[in-house]
């Protein structure tokens, strides 16, 4: 598996100018992870890595993250088709964050919803009140026909 | 103070499709923020929000994030000139993390090192180890004048 460098060795300058990624993990070993369409640029979802899912995602070529709610390294697409081909990674100044930019694969689709994007709703203020509007993002697949599989 | 509904009294339905904007905050009231800049879409930053830093994005139209090192709220640009003009807010299916889609003044540069995006290394493997390549972005201000100010 690859390692990464620790953070702590590294100072400032090294940490946002060098050619050294040592992702800078938080309490539970997690940095952020972004996902951008290839082309478009649309962010299609947010989810968190772990040493394991970058150092997968970077051997294999297709996303995987850390599932939260699971516990486990989690393929994107592996249940319902919808695989993400990684295109390029990037990471930010100060290094605890990850975007990367992936063909969606299936019927491409990132969200679990069966949208292209879970970014679906915009957030509005009607009457001084934080409101959701549905962005009218179609559905792509039927979520209870993927998943039950 | 614009004030939020509580994700606990929503069933998932409510939460991934309804018209309630209620963000899910983690253990530190805090929801990830990810900032495109409109038209081209470029991921500029990934930042962090909390209730009231989210309350004062949709009260000013001008991106305000959470400052997790300094424990403030933090009106981006504010010492740097470089002000985010929001032109819409996006929350994804389940509520913990937010777009934001903005004018970015000033020099056009988001990132603290002078750079339009972040996100300005691709993480690339070189005989097996992952290591970092600048992309090249220009520096459209010098951090030393500017936040010497």
């Amino acid at each position: 598996m690859t390692r990464f460098a620790d953070p702590q060795s590294l100072d400032k300058a090294e940490l946002e100018s060098g050619a050294v990624f040592a992702p800078r993990f938080d309490a539970n070993g997690l940095v952020t992870a972004i996902t951008l369409e290839a082309g478009s640029n649309d962010v299609l979802m947010v989810a968190h890595m772990n040493a394991e899912a970058i150092a997968e995602t970077l051997r294999s070529g297709y996303a995987t993250y850390w599932s939260r709610s699971r516990g486990t390294l989690w393929k994107k697409g592996e249940s319902s088709g919808e695989l993400q081909q990684v295109v390029e990674l990037r990471t930010d100044c100060d290094q605890d964050a990850i975007v990367l930019v992936v063909n969606q694969q299936g019927h491409g689709a990132a969200c679990h919803t069966g949208r292209k994007s879970c970014f679906y709703r915009r957030i509005v203020l009607v009457d001084g009140e934080a409101r959701l509007e549905d962005s009218g993002t179609p559905r792509l697949f039927d979520p209870a026909t993927v998943y039950s599989k």
